[in-house]
């Protein structure tokens, strides 16, 4: 429980956009983590001691106890597994790799070490999120409607990883509604259909259409897309089997129930975040559910692909 | 243990070729499995009662414990989750679920139902695999190639199915593959790259080029091809940090060892499939690994496409 008492000293692992935005206010308001210094090759934070890389930092700061890893997709997976084979705690940004079976390897190495691996889905943080999952707990689905739209070159400007193979188009807002799905949602859904509009110039979509269903046969239908104009659509209605509904809208900020406003708040998902790694440290324990990222996979698995027009930005 | 010593009682849900190729043959030579009916909208087996759908066969004949689920990948899910909600036993074929999240699924049902699921990769029972794991299991692997090549006119007829959503094209035979090297190497590995060329008139690819690695930075390389003409290659070659090498060709049939015949056998991979069936219902045990599954879902997601001439069979 020393950990827990002393706080943990962190490291950050990559400096960018979603640091800069989220990590570092966040750390800033949880009492009991330290930053330490960061690594990355390209960038560094002022009045913080800064390293090429992460075994750098790890070898000058000994009392680092747990790292965040923020880098792109595809780097993550050995970083983590340096740092966790350095008896490092760990946080993952999402998504937790580049692929599935990266991710049960890691898992397993966290088990081995004896440290806390944390799979962060930040947006199970939005303030809504735990109620709706507490009320839908013994209730018996019927039908859900998930749209998550909105402007790609609003929300993901100049980023052309995101049309590569890993980047996932627009499964990289969307991995964050199936995240929520998957948390507050009482019974696992699996996919039935999938209709995926690729750009003739990209890899991964700019759109798509999901329905799914559960083992009580609820009709679970998702519509991702990037090309919305104007303000971003983050919404999930659910209608349970009694007859009432439950609306969880702008990215779970706000949660109406049988027309009643239960929820309402600003999002404060990172430090949420930041908390539960704390606690997972304190009591060595990981968290790490692949469902988003299964999720996804599976859609890129079992979906029908289209060509659509060429996203010039 | 009753079940083992009277033998058990099977259910066959689709009768098709690879029922008539593989299960019969492998069923009569099961001695404690009695094949008891069959299930399938549009066809039948002489001399046993058949069924349009499961549970009219089950309705019809309580005393059969378990099923073989061997219908197109789409219709499993339901079928193989109304029989573990009846208390039976079930076997998939491969693979065992159109997505993962399906399968997560079947295997929670099954564990909440106490009885066993067992997901049949029948490649793994080829004569050579389980000497080449054995031989593997103390050692560091280096490097792998894997060549999994076949013509698709020879060994696909008409089967439209698999350049479809969920019918994975060349990773259909690709999957045997992934099936044998996640059995016998020593250590899980993961997708670093991969190119997949897609017909332009197909969903599903007829050819992939893999590149993996290991814990411990092994190179493995995988080459799909459904555009072989004349014979087929379905080989694997280990090469060990000790400068042994391995050779696991013909499809596990035959195995050689540093120069050296080690194994050379016909194969028999359903009688063990059906033998493995029989230990793990006697035991109560469930074996789904969904592993091979998982690297597909891995290669689409993370994979790059490109298009290539169209399939005219």
């Amino acid at each position: 429980m020393s950990d827990f008492n002393s706080g943990f000293k962190l490291g950050l692992v990559g400096v960018g956009k979603i640091v800069r935005d989220q990590h570092l206010p966040a750390i800033a308001a949880t009492p009991n983590c330290h930053l330490v210094a960061t690594a990355d090759p390209h960038a560094s934070l002022p009045d913080l001691p800064a390293y090429q890389g992460l075994e750098a930092m790890l070898d000058a700061h000994p009392e680092i106890t747990a790292v965040a890893i923020c880098t792109p997709t595809h780097l993550r997976y050995s970083q983590a597994r340096a740092a966790l084979m350095r008896g490092k705690h760990v946080l993952l940004e999402k998504p937790p790799g580049a692929t599935l079976s990266e991710v049960e390897d890691l898992i397993a190495c966290a088990k081995q070490q004896g440290v806390s691996l944390f799979a962060a889905w930040h947006s199970r943080f939005a303030p809504g999120v735990a109620h709706a999952q507490q009320w839908l707990a013994d209730r018996q689905v019927q039908r859900v409607e998930i749209e998550w739209k909105e402007d790609v070159r609003v929300w993901h400007p100049g980023q052309a990883w995101i049309w590569q193979p890993g980047g996932m188009g627009v499964f990289d807002p969307g991995i964050n509604a199936l995240s929520i799905a998957t948390e507050i949602l009482p019974q696992p859904f699996f996919l039935q259909q999938a209709r995926l509009l690729v750009p003739s110039n990209a890899q991964t979509p700019i759109a798509a259409e999901l329905s799914f269903t559960d083992p009580e046969g609820a009709a679970i239908a998702a519509a991702f897309d990037f090309r919305q104009s104007g303000p971003p659509t983050w919404d999930m209605h659910v209608e349970s089997s009694d007859g009432s509904r439950l609306s969880l809208t702008q990215g779970g900020c706000c949660l109406m129930i049988d027309g009643e406003l239960v929820v309402e708040a600003e999002e404060r998902e990172y430090q949420g975040l930041y908390a539960r790694f704390a606690e997972l440290i304190a009591n060595r324990r990981s968290e790490v559910d692949v469902a988003p990222l299964r999720q996804v996979a599976d859609a890129f698995l079992y979906g029908h692909r289209e060509t659509t027009d060429a996203f010039i930005e």
